[in-house]
């Protein structure tokens, strides 16, 4: 294979005038370059077309310029966004993103964070949970040599995590909910996902309201209509069904919007739905949905991993405010009205 | 930084009797390794935690044992589809695909081409239109130093390409249209797409049927809730406004979908629909559109990849056939019924 003939950082040397360190350092984004000597480097690098070589930066500097992304799949469009900001705020930082998605294989998973930890990549990014994690890499993220950014629960208190914060917007939704008049609020979680922050909050705003738990609401789907459809199926046949339901994200309250429809339920008029992440169909739906904006959890995740922690400090949390996003999918239950 | 103390092909080739060079080629998916050799070797790798170093394969073999998939962004899930089933069947090959987004910014798309193109990977997936492609890269793609699959337009019949073969589903789609007694048929296209196969196909088949172009029938919108309005408004003032449109792709048409409901139309009834892509938002508002299965474009992809052009020969061309997919958005238009 025949490397391309490209412009060397000794061209970038004689169009600017920097030596090779500061040029290095310009595109690590390390402190000591100042923004001006950076930007005239990043302009005439753009110029000539010079590209920091990975490999070369890997030998002068010890990194790479690379970062590993572990995600699930791509079927959720609300990771497909994360990515996508994620990508763009690896580029405005001169830095390249690897992408590795595990299909929820854990051996492949194993597999991803021991080639990246190989030194392939200057950390990792991890936006999914991960159940036992290989010793070795921990032992590395732990002691501060690998730095890693957990995004949904961290292995243990010394690791780096960015949070969603959307107990406020769960509590909001579930308020503007029970405001509305609705008494009957029914869950629809997702079987895999264990006990999410939305079905706690769930719980906790219900027994404030001092509304009896009725678990004939609460039902746990897998992501596709069958089940959907099972769920509502069972509710519609209560005596008192739902007249609103909090959903676990965007895409079971999407197909619990066509399932309803598909039944000649009016949404919201017979039935109220929220959802979460604020994928693009919920705003051509018009749902009612809980919005974190992912460039904020992008930015956070390289802040943290731009200033390593080291050995023995304790890892820290960069939490992400989410909003309410309030359109067309709730209003007041029928006897009401 | 330290690397993770991982075990070596040594202590593979230990563990299977297999010489390190077996071993490689097993790795690399090379034909000279027997299926059955092949499975002994990645079953015991797995046992023992063994991972090929692409580094070292860089070394030994010449080959880094990863890809680079260019793609414009990931707003469209046709895109992330695509995206995971290339990595999917990469995966299937024992290799790493590395994903880089371009958001369609020209000086980003060479520097990934170059970085990729200068020893990173062994070849390259362009799953976007290039303007003006480097010429070194292009001349290593021309000579078959460098292998390069297109998959939307090549820069040339040196190279090799993926095709998506759409034609005969559109025709489909279109005699569906006037099957149903259909004889105002709008097009909806994106402004940035030029002449897609869609519009081709719109344009010939109404030829056929003798069906005058109505101009004021034909609309070029951005991918946005304003401009498909916009589009709606002007044909709903027309005295004789369209009983169907055929969309340029899923997320046009569910747009058009949600706008028309929200003007009051009933869809089918009073406007029958066909998009294009099969994201998944369409199975969910049963939309009737036309799908070309991603995992079939990623085997022809990488079945390109694993056996490289030589200087001299003709790029090659692997078609995938689309289908149409016949949900509940075409009905008969009123005046007929």
């Amino acid at each position: 294979m025949k490397a391309v003939n490209r412009p060397t950082i000794l061209d970038l040397e004689k169009a600017t005038g920097f030596s090779r360190g500061t040029i290095s350092r310009a595109f690590n984004n390390r402190s000591e370059v100042s923004a001006k000597s950076r930007e005239i480097i990043v302009r005439k690098a753009k110029e000539i077309g010079y590209v920091p070589n990975p490999r070369a930066r890997s030998l002068s500097l010890g990194t790479t310029g690379r970062w590993g992304l572990l995600l699930p799949h791509l079927r959720n469009p609300f990771h497909a966004d994360l990515m996508e900001c994620l990508d763009v705020e690896a580029q405005r930082r001169h830095t390249l993103l690897l992408v590795g998605l595990s299909h929820h294989d854990h051996d492949h998973e194993m597999r991803l964070m021991h080639h990246w930890a190989s030194g392939e990549t200057d950390g990792i990014i991890i936006a999914q949970l991960i159940q036992n994690i290989d010793p070795q890499v921990f032992e590395l993220i732990r002691s501060g040599q690998f730095p890693a950014v957990f995004l949904y629960g961290r292995p243990s208190s010394e690791c780096d995590m960015v949070r969603t914060e959307t107990t406020i917007s769960y509590e909001r939704a579930m308020n503007h909910l029970l405001n509305s008049g609705h008494q009957r609020i029914a869950y629809l979680g997702l079987d895999y996902c264990g006990d999410p922050i939305n079905f706690v909050v769930y719980k906790k705003i219900l027994a404030e309201a001092q509304i009896p738990l009725d678990q004939r609401l609460i039902r746990f789907c897998s992501n596709d209509s069958v089940s959907v459809s099972h769920a509502l199926a069972e509710w519609l046949d209560l005596e008192n069904p739902p007249t609103a339901v909090l959903c676990f994200n965007d895409i079971v309250a999407c197909w619990l919007i066509h399932m309803g429809r598909s039944r000649g339920l009016r949404i919201p008029e017979d039935l109220s739905i929220i959802g979460g992440d604020d994928i693009a169909e919920a705003g051509r739906i018009g749902l009612t949905t809980i919005r974190t904006d992912a460039s904020l959890i992008a930015q956070g995740v390289f802040d943290l991993l731009d200033h390593p922690r080291k050995e023995g400090e304790p890892g820290r949390v960069c939490s992400v405010l989410s909003d309410m996003i309030t359109r067309d999918t709730v209003a007041p239950p029928r006897n009401i009205r």
